[in-house]
Parts: C-alpha cells; sequence; structure tokens
C-alpha cells in the first residue's frame, strides 16, 4: 500500500483539525467574542488559514499525490475516492498565487465593511469601486482556476463550492424553472386567495420560551443535545465540528417562526454533517459532497418536514404549549397554511419556496454577466429592477431592497447561489424517494418520529461523504440526477391542492 | 538590519497567533463546548500544538536564529531582547525529541483521567503507576532540556515557567519563610483571637447577582466590558487574547467571597495581559516576563488592594448594595477582617495569605526530591503528611486532602509551584514600592480608582513585557530583585497590627 498516500491522509487530517478550529473561532466571533478581540480573531484566523494553505501548497503535497496516484493500484475504492478529493483540493489551491490570495482577503474585508455602511443608505455608488476591485481579483481567480482545472471560469467558481456542477447544466435547469414559475405563481396566488387566510399566533413570544421551543425541535429532528449547542447571532448559521455543532438563530418576539425555522433549516445542515462516515473523519472524501446536497439536507428539514401538514400535527401542539399559546391560531392546518404562505417580496432570505427561485436565478444570471464580461458593474442596479420585474412582477424602490441585500458578492462569494435552489430540488426529490422507500415516514413524522426518515438519509446521503458525485449520489438515492420535474411536482401538490 | 530576524519575527508572531487560537479552543472546551466534542477538541488542539511545535523546531528556525544572532549589530535593544527569547524558546522547544514530547501528553492525558478517578477514593495506589510513568518522563524531558540549557534538571524545568531562576534561589527563599512563619502563624492566631470575630454575610446569594457584581469589580479594576468576558467553569482560570480576555469563575451561592475575590485574582492576571507592550504584540519579547511576575499581578489585585482595607471602603458597599444585604456584617471593617483571615487548612487553594506560602515550600521541597531521584515515589504521601505537621502543625486524615489534591504534578506541571509564593512576595514588594511613587494609592482605592496604581504598574512592569529579566524587572521597580524581608514586613503590618 501506499506510503505517500498515507502521508497525505496525515497531513489533510492536520488541515482537517485546523479548519476545525478555524470554524469555531468563526462561530465564537460571531457569538461570544467582546467587540475589542474583532483584530486579534483577523489575526488568529488568518494564521490558521495561511498554515493549512502552505501545507497544501508546499511542493512535498505535489510530489506525494504524484506518487501516490502513480501507486494506487493498493488503494480500495474510497481511498481512490479520497485521493481524488485531495487532487481537487490541492488543484483548487495551487491555482491561486499566494499574493492573489492576499489580495482577494484584503479586498473581500474592505469591501464588506464598505457594504455594511453603504447597504441602509442604498448607496450603491459609494460601496461600487470596492465591488469592483473584488470583482476584478475574483474574475482573475476564476480565470487561474480555469486554467488549472480546464473549466471556464465561472464555472472554476461554482465547482468550489458544488464539485462538478457546471454552468451549462445550470443554465438548463433555471431556464426550465423561470420558463414555469411566473405562470405556477399566478396560479397559486389565485388558489391560495381562494382559500381561507391563515391566522398569525399571537405574540410577544419571549426569547427564552423560543430558544426552549428551537432546541426541543432540534433534538425530536435528531440532533443530540450532548452533540450541540443552540446560540443567538446577527445572522443563523451553523458552525462547529460534527461531533460539537454549533447552531446559532436570531429571535424576532413578535413573530416566533422566523427563529424556530431557521432553527430546523440549520439542524438539517447539523445533521448532514453528524451523519458523514466516521471512519473517514478529517478526510477529503469523509466531509460532505456540496453545497448543493447541504442546501437539500437543510431544504429537506425544513420545507419538505416542517412546513409539512404531517410534522405540524406533532409539532404545533408542541409549538402551541411550549409558548403558551391557545385557539384555533394553533391549529395544525392553520399553522401550515401559515408555513407555506406565498407572497412575492424583494428579500430573498425572507421568501417563500416558490419565490425562492426567482431570486436565485436573477442572480445566477447577473453574475455570470459579470465574471464573463457581458455587463459592465454599472448596469448591475438596473439589470436588478429588470429581472425582478420579468420574474416576480415587482421592483425594488431602492438598492438595499435590491442588489445591495446579500453579502455574497461584496464578501467573494462568487457562484454560491445556485446551490440555493438546486438543494432545493434535490431536497424535494430525496424527500419523494425517502417516502417511496418507505411509505411510513409521514405517518411517524406525525407522531414526532422521524427516525425512518433520517435512518434512510444516512445510509443514502450522509454516509457517502464525497465517495460519490453529487450527481451519483441523486441518481442512487433518487433514480435521477437534478431533477425539476419532481420540484415542480412538489410545489404543485403542495401550492395547488384542492 | 537582519533579514533573518524579520523572517523569524514573522514566523513567531503566526506560532503566538496559532498559540491564541489555541487558547480560546482551550477556553471554550472548559465553558462552552457540549460534552460530545471533547474528542475532537483534543484533536484541534494537537494539531496546533504540532504544528507550533514544528515551526519552532524545524532546521530553517535554527538557520535563522544562528544568522540573526551572528547579524545583530543593528538590531536595537528591543530586538536583541526578542532575539534572546526567540533562541531561549527555541532551545526548551528544540532539546526535547518529538517522540519524548508525544509520550509525555499521552502519559500526563491518561494520568491525569486516573487522578481524576482516583481522587475522591483517595487513591494514591492507584494513580500512582501512572504517576510513575509521568515522572519518568518529565525527568527526562529535565535531563534533556538540562544538557541543552547548562541547568540542574530541576533548574530546566522551573526555567520553562520562570525564566532565569534557579532553585538554589528558590531554595534560600523558601528557607528564609519556612524559619519565619511557623512561629509567625502562632502569633497571628493568638493576635486574632484577641480580636472580634468576623460575622459572615447571610446567603443565598444568586449566581447572577455575584456575575454582577464581579464583573462590576473587574471594570473597576480596570479591565474594559470590550475586551473581557466573564462565565463559568468548574475551575477559575483568565484564558484568551490580551484584546479579548476569558475570565472564569465558579459560584457558591452560601458564600460570595469565594466566586468574587477568584474574578478578582484573575482580573490581575489580565491586567498583566492587557498592559504589555503593543508595538511587541505576538512577539517572545512583549510577551509578559514569567509565572512568578503574573503571579504577582494577580495577587496584587487579590490580596493587596482587594483584600485591603482602604478598596474594601469602596468595595463594601458596593457588594452589598449588589447582593441586596444590611447589616453590620456588610461594613468595611468586618469584610476586611472576614478577607484576611487566618486559619490552618490542608487546602492549598482554599488557603490564606499567611499558611499559602507553607503549602508551595513542601511541594516545592517534595518535587525537588522526587525529580533529583533522593525520594522514591512511594514515601510521597507520608513525606506529605509529615510536612503538613511541621510547617502547618496539621496532618490531613486523607489523601485527597494530602498528595492528591493538586492536578499539577498528574498533569505534568513539575517546577510550576514555587512561582505562586514568589508572585506573593513580589506583589507584596510592588504593592509597597508603586505606594511610596505615588502615595495617594490607598486614598484613590478608597474611592473605587485604581488608576494611579494601574499607571505605576502599566509603567514599571506590563509595558517591559519580557524585554528585562524578572530579577532586573523588580530591581528597576523596587531596589531590589525577590525581598523576602518586604513581604514579612507587609504580613506584620497586616497581621500584627494593633
Amino acid at each position: 500500500m501506499s506510503d505517500a498516500y498515507h502521508e497525505l491522509a496525515r497531513s489533510f487530517a492536520r488541515m482537517a483539525a485546523l479548519g476545525e478550529a478555524g470554524g469555531m473561532l468563526n462561530w465564537d466571533a460571531q457569538v461570544m467574542m467582546p467587540s475589542g478581540g474583532a483584530e486579534a480573531r483577523s489575526e488568529q484566523l488568518a494564521a490558521l488559514d495561511v498554515t493549512a494553505h502552505e501545507m497544501l501548497t508546499d511542493a512535498r503535497a505535489g510530489e506525494l499525490l504524484d506518487r501516490a496516484e502513480a501507486d494506487s493500484a493498493g488503494l480500495d475504492g474510497w481511498q481512490r475516492a479520497n485521493l481524488a478529493e485531495m487532487r481537487r483540493q490541492w488543484q483548487h489551491a495551487h491555482a491561486v498565487p499566494s499574493a492573489l490570495v492576499e489580495a482577494l482577503t484584503r479586498a473581500t474585508r474592505r469591501c464588506e465593511m464598505v457594504w455594511r455602511e453603504a447597504k441602509p443608505d442604498s448607496d450603491f455608488a459609494r460601496v461600487k469601486p470596492y465591488l469592483s476591485e473584488v470583482l476584478r481579483l475574483v474574475r482573475e481567480q476564476a480565470t487561474a482556476k480555469g486554467e488549472a482545472l480546464g473549466l471556464s471560469p465561472y464555472d472554476a467558481l461554482l465547482d468550489q463550492f458544488e464539485p462538478g456542477m457546471r454552468a451549462a447544466r445550470v443554465s438548463e435547469v433555471f431556464d426550465d424553472l423561470a420558463a414555469f414559475l411566473p405562470g405556477f405563481l399566478d396560479d397559486v396566488l389565485r388558489h391560495q386567495a381562494a382559500g381561507p387566510v391563515p391566522e398569525r399566533p399571537q405574540g410577544p413570544f419571549p426569547q427564552a420560551k423560543q430558544e426552549a421551543l428551537a432546541a426541543q425541535l432540534m433534538h425530536t429532528l435528531g440532533l443530540e443535545a450532548a452533540n450541540s449547542r443552540l446560540d443567538t447571532s446577527s445572522h443563523p448559521f451553523t458552525g462547529g465540528a460534527p461531533e460539537d455543532i454549533r447552531i446559532t438563530a436570531r429571535w424576532d418576539e413578535s413573530d416566533f417562526t422566523t427563529g424556530v425555522m431557521a432553527v430546523i433549516h440549520e439542524t438539517g445542515h447539523a445533521l448532514y454533517e453528524r451523519g458523514l462516515p466516521d471512519a473517514w473523519r478529517r478526510q477529503p472524501v469523509g466531509e460532505a459532497r456540496g453545497m448543493a446536497l447541504h442546501e437539500s439536507q437543510a431544504l429537506l428539514a425544513e420545507m419538505q418536514v416542517s412546513r409539512g401538514e404531517h410534522f405540524l400535527r406533532h409539532a404545533a401542539p408542541v409549538m402551541r404549549d411550549a409558548l403558551g399559546g391557545s385557539g384555533s391560531a394553533w391549529e395544525p392546518d392553520n399553522l401550515h397554511r401559515l408555513a407555506t404562505r406565498v407572497e412575492p417580496g424583494y428579500i430573498r432570505v425572507d421568501a417563500d419556496e416558490v419565490t425562492y427561485p426567482a431570486h436565485v436565478i436573477l442572480r445566477y444570471r447577473l453574475e455570470t454577466a459579470l465574471i464573463s464580461g457581458d455587463m459592465p458593474l454599472d448596469e448591475l442596479p438596473g439589470a436588478w429592477n429588470a429581472g425582478m420585474r420579468e420574474l416576480l412582477g415587482i421592483t425594488p424602490p431602492e438598492d438595499r431592497l435590491g442588489c445591495l441585500q446579500d453579502i455574497h458578492w461584496f464578501d467573494g462569494g462568487w457562484g454560491y447561489f445556485p446551490t440555493y435552489t438546486l438543494g432545493a430540488i434535490a431536497g424535494a426529490q430525496l424527500y419523494r424517494a425517502a417516502c417511496t422507500a418507505e411509505p411510513g415516514i409521514p405517518s411517524y413524522l406525525e407522531r414526532g418520529d422521524v427516525s425512518p426518515l433520517l435512518s434512510w438519509l444516512r445510509e443514502n446521503v450522509h454516509q457517502l461523504g464525497a465517495s460519490l458525485s453529487t450527481d451519483e449520489i441523486l441518481r442512487r438515492a433518487t433514480g435521477r440526477g437534478f431533477d425539476v420535474e419532481a420540484f415542480k411536482g412538489h410545489l404543485r401538490e403542495r401550492y395547488l391542492a384542492p
């Protein structure tokens, strides 16, 4: 067996442990750190990043990869997949000169700071020079990676978040959805108008009670208390390590659904991490496959399970009792209507399941045009508003409700947006496949028992780690790759049900 | 100017940042981490340790040190001191083969686990084989470091915590104290018996109120809220980074003084870190000089300031109001009597200022005999009890109140104990020197204003970092090195006052 492979495995294990350390420090920065610690924290995170990046791009790593690949006959299938993932990570890291990595870090940090000030004032002009610099450097990075990987610049960015995914396929999926959604939305709004208006439970709902409820639902969904924490931060996220998950949320005392649903969404992300194969801990093949599958697990927990009528039969009285509510607003049918209410709006993170893809498609179209150079940055605000009119029939009155709303571009996260909607599609098709394989799942959910669903997901998604491609995982589990028809079917069934 | 020096400076800065990351993760492990995260945390900390250790012992670091030393003519005084500290750290790290480092890590981890179980049962025999293995490896480490540094094995251990300190000097100081203390203790107990018995404020004192009070006093003593947190852990400690201090304490609802005084003690440690020279952040010369000075700052805050009559005139009503107390127990004089009550006991961490040195002297005598091989490990429990009789006139009835009480030896911390009492001595002499230089300090303390004292400490201790030796810092600030007479004078003045 290859010594080179084993040396690589030790080295990647150490990089992964350093990465976990960085993840914990990032969580701490969002949740615990006093304000005066910010600069020291940047230094600590930079030291971790640079150290791991140097380990990965060290000449020794390249030699070991060559030797391990030449001597891979003695490796088993998982080891070979692991080696391929090591090479992929190496290629992404090795393609970009460290001076460019540093320039990007500096430019995105500055741009993000200016964005935080410019956004409340809807002042696109103010942040534009900084965004322009970020875009210039991201294009440089995309070109460098594309050359190394034999991909177009945008595909190289996409490949960072969703390995193997290409813009050609994303466009196909999104064009299909873009043709479907506007008409479907009209149908849904008509259908919704003909039904009862859901009642909104009346608060205030004290934060402590919401947190206790959210923690209870987190545990019901399968995340163990011994391996997780729930805290407060300005934006919900999941951090930590698989054995030590850190979920955060924010709380609105007048509307408990925002915080609680965010925790459920994050719990889906967490369960994927918890379910990754122990035997391959801290190896590339033991990591989550990509961001589309990651989002699919979050949206499966949130959209398919927790906003669905079955689980809500269990959860509605739990919510009512935890928050001390009473009356018809707390009936499962009413909470289900509330949890599936459709209403076009300006803000992606507040969007419902039906309109959300429109937000993503718009961003995808704009970022591909910006990366390719087909659209100058000056045109972004106008193109954004035109896209919103086309896809959702509404025009943002100011840029803070338009092209300034998301952190991603300002923070360097180009090529990420498509994974949200790819995840929604995969979530719908995986839930359908699970219910086909285990028809008892919905009635278990009605009793608050996720174990048959979770077992199926563990076996068909989580335990596979990155040993197969996303496409292979989806085909193995559902018989198809990303399947827009399954997603449409789910939407029709849920939103046009008689 | 030396390129080698600047490359070393960058490298040490990165090691320091990785060390800070480890410190944060250690804090998190004690305060925030769910139980299931322990194993992953060990891996993360090990990766950080090994990475920094490899950077320090890398062949390149040795070459750079040689070159920088050969080319040090262009360096200024602080840079030269920095280079000397780099060499010192390198010598300590380089002297010990990495196989021994690993063996020690494994042996101490195992021994500490067994100790946690054996201690409640007073079962020395159970932990003895594990402690014997730790001792064997520590002696091996001490011998290796001693050879590299030209020191005896014990001096090499001592040098890790208090650079430049040698056993010959410690013995001199401790023999002096050991001759003084038993007779002095009798005098104090007689004197105390002739005075009024202090009243103990009656609880319960809810934890939340104690925490708010402790945080308030922490801020009064000069630690800014923007740069610190106060949390709960099973043993009080100070962690984090100078701009992001993390203090922990434990709380006894029947006795608020334990938790509050522990926080004040830790605040002293924290203020030293906060006051280190910014311009030398993450360089060896910018670090705290050693553990004796560190402890001196903690004991200065606790023993000299906060248990002293002046500050208590400010603090007593603050404590009373924060805890909702009333009556004569809350009078400053009464709280001062309570805070300076002397009573020989078995447990070091509960000891008062007068009997504390006896605990330390005993441990010092025992650990030097164990490291030199003059005493076999079998004799430890008996020798411990004999030493307690000699120094304090009491005999521990079982080993959990005797030689099993402290984690240090089981955890590999040999050579550390002397710094507690050296710190007490330095704390007393620094406080005296400060009051001589700024005679208004006591009356400022009566008004809760620490600024003149803190300014003096900043200038005479904190800002010097590790640019001078401990001895030089003490001589510069007080006119003498460790000065037992100043300590005795403080004890006589406080405990035998008419």
